[in-house]
C-alpha cells in the first residue's frame, strides 16, 4: 500500500563520513530586496571539535559610486580561499582580454568570472582531493550592483554553474541553513524594508548559533543599498558586542512572551 | 594557518543519493517532563515527489492503570513496520520465556525488546537491502511508564542499541529535526508544564511543516501523565482541523509581532 520511502536511497560506503553539504559548519545568508542587498556570515571553522578556529567568509570589493560586490563562501576552505585569491590576483595582474571583478560589465559577468574561477580551481585540485578521500564541495554567494544595472544575487556551485535569486524567493543560504530558515520564510519578501531585513538576518543567525556549535561569533555584515553602488555598511559584530547580546536576549524574551500567548490557546 | 575544515570529509560515491539520515522525510518529537510524556509525529511518507502518501508513525500500547507505551518511527518503512508487526505478533503468540510489551517488567526491558526486535529485523533484511543499494537505516523513539517505575524515554538505533533521555536534554527528535529545534531549546526543561510542552511540540511541528514539504499533516499526538499508567490523550489532528489552523495562524501573528519589536532595536 505504501511504497517504502527509502527504497530510492542508496547505501553509503560503510566508512564514509558526511560531506560538508550533509554536515555543514558555516552559515551565510544573503537577501535581495528592492531597497538593496544584505549579506551576513559567521566566522567559525573547525577540523573537528579539538580544532576550532576563526576564518573570514565574507569578502567585499568596491569602486565607490561605480560598483560594489560581496561574496560569502562555504565548503572546502582550500577551494574557496583559492577562488578568492585568484580573483584578487587577477585584479593586480589581469590576463589580457579577460575581465576582472573591477572590469566586468555586469553582475552577470561577475557571477560568470566567479564560476569560471571555481571551475579552474576544482579542475586543479579535485582529483588530488578525491584521491585522498576529501570532499572538494564548495559554494559561493555573490551579489552586488554595478552602475547601469540592477542589484543582483547569485549562488555559484562547485561545478561553476550558478543560479540567481528571483522575487519569489529573494534569498540564498549556504551551510547550516535549516535552523535559521523559518524566520526568513515568515518575514522576507522583496518589499521588506532594508533595516527589517538586517534584523531578520541577525535573528536567523542567532537561532543558528544557538542550535549549532559549528556556527559561531563574530559575524560579518555587509549592506549595499540600491543605486548607491557602494557599501552602506561593512561591519564585524564581535562575540562581546553589547548591542548584539541585548538584541539576542530581547529576542529570547519576545519568543517567550509569544509562547506565553500560545500556551493559553485551545488546540 | 587554518586547517581546512573539510580535510576530514570523505568523498561520496559519485552516484550515491542521500540516506534517510541525510534527507529525512519524517518529524517525530518526544518530550519527557516531570508531569509526563508527550509524543508528536507527522504522517507523511513519500517515495519521490510523485508518490506522496500517508502513513502512521505513532503507535500505542496500554493496560490502563498498569502500563502505557508509545513508539514513533523514522527511516526505512519496511524495517520499522516489520519491527512494529513483530512486537504485535509477540503479544498474540508470545515465545516461551520471552517478555513482550505487555509482560516486560520495566520500561528498560521494553526498550531492550524493541532493540532486540530491531536487530533481528535488520539481520533478516539488511544484506538484501544492501545488495539492492537501499539504506536500512531506521530509528524508534519508545517511551512510557509501567506501574512501580518512573516514566522513561528511549531512542533505539538501527543497530538495536539505545540511549535514554535525561534531565539535561529531556527530549528526542527523529527525522527532520532542525527546523523545530530552536523553539524546544528555548522552552523545554524537565519542569515545563505538560500543557506548555504539548503547545511547544505543536509549534515545533508547525515550523517544520512550514519549511519542509516532506513533513505534513495530519499529526498524531499522544500524552501520558506521570503515574496515570494510561494515555491521557491519543489524538489525530487532521489537515482541516480548525483549532490547529487558528493556532498556526496565531503563532505566525505572534512571531510577526515579536519581530515588530525587534525591528525597532539598535543593533
Amino acid at each position: 500500500m505504501y511504497r517504502d520511502n527509502n527504497q530510492s536511497a542508496r547505501l553509503p560506503a560503510p566508512d564514509r563520513v558526511p560531506t560538508l553539504e550533509e554536515a555543514p559548519m558555516t552559515y551565510c545568508v544573503a537577501l535581495k530586496l528592492q531597497q538593496g542587498l544584505v549579506f551576513l556570515a559567521d566566522t567559525r571553522t573547525n577540523a573537528g571539535v579539538d580544532n576550532v578556529s576563526r576564518v573570514k567568509k565574507l569578502f567585499t570589493w568596491e569602486i565607490p559610486g561605480e560598483r560594489a560586490i560581496c561574496m560569502m563562501t562555504a565548503g572546502n576552505l582550500g577551494i574557496t580561499q583559492a577562488v578568492i585569491s585568484e580573483l584578487n590576483e587577477a585584479l593586480d595582474r589581469p590576463a589580457p582580454g579577460e575581465a576582472t571583478l573591477y572590469s566586468a560589465e555586469s553582475m552577470f559577468d561577475v557571477a560568470q568570472i566567479v564560476g569560471d574561477t571555481m571551475r579552474r580551481v576544482q579542475q586543479r585540485y579535485s582529483a588530488g582531493l578525491a584521491a585522498r578521500g576529501v570532499d572538494a564541495g564548495a559554494s559561493i554567494i555573490v551579489g552586488g550592483q554595478r552602475a547601469g544595472g540592477p542589484p543582483r544575487l547569485f549562488l555559484v556551485y562547485a561545478a561553476g554553474n550558478f543560479i540567481e535569486a528571483m522575487d519569489d524567493s529573494p534569498y540564498f543560504q549556504i551551510g547550516e541553513h535549516k535552523y535559521g530558515k523559518p524566520i526568513i520564510d515568515r518575514v522576507i519578501s522583496k518589499e521588506t524594508d532594508m533595516q527589517d531585513a538586517i534584523i531578520c538576518a541577525l535573528l536567523s543567525m542567532d537561532s543558528t548559533i544557538r542550535s549549532n556549535l559549528s556556527v559561531g561569533m563574530p559575524l560579518d555584515l555587509a549592506v549595499i543599498r540600491t543605486d548607491e553602488m557602494q557599501f552602506n555598511q561593512i561591519r564585524r559584530i564581535e562575540a562581546d558586542d553589547e548591542a548584539f547580546r541585548k538584541f539576542s536576549e530581547r529576542w529570547s524574551q519576545e519568543l517567550r512572551d509569544a509562547f506565553g500567548v500560545m500556551r493559553l490557546m485551545q488546540v
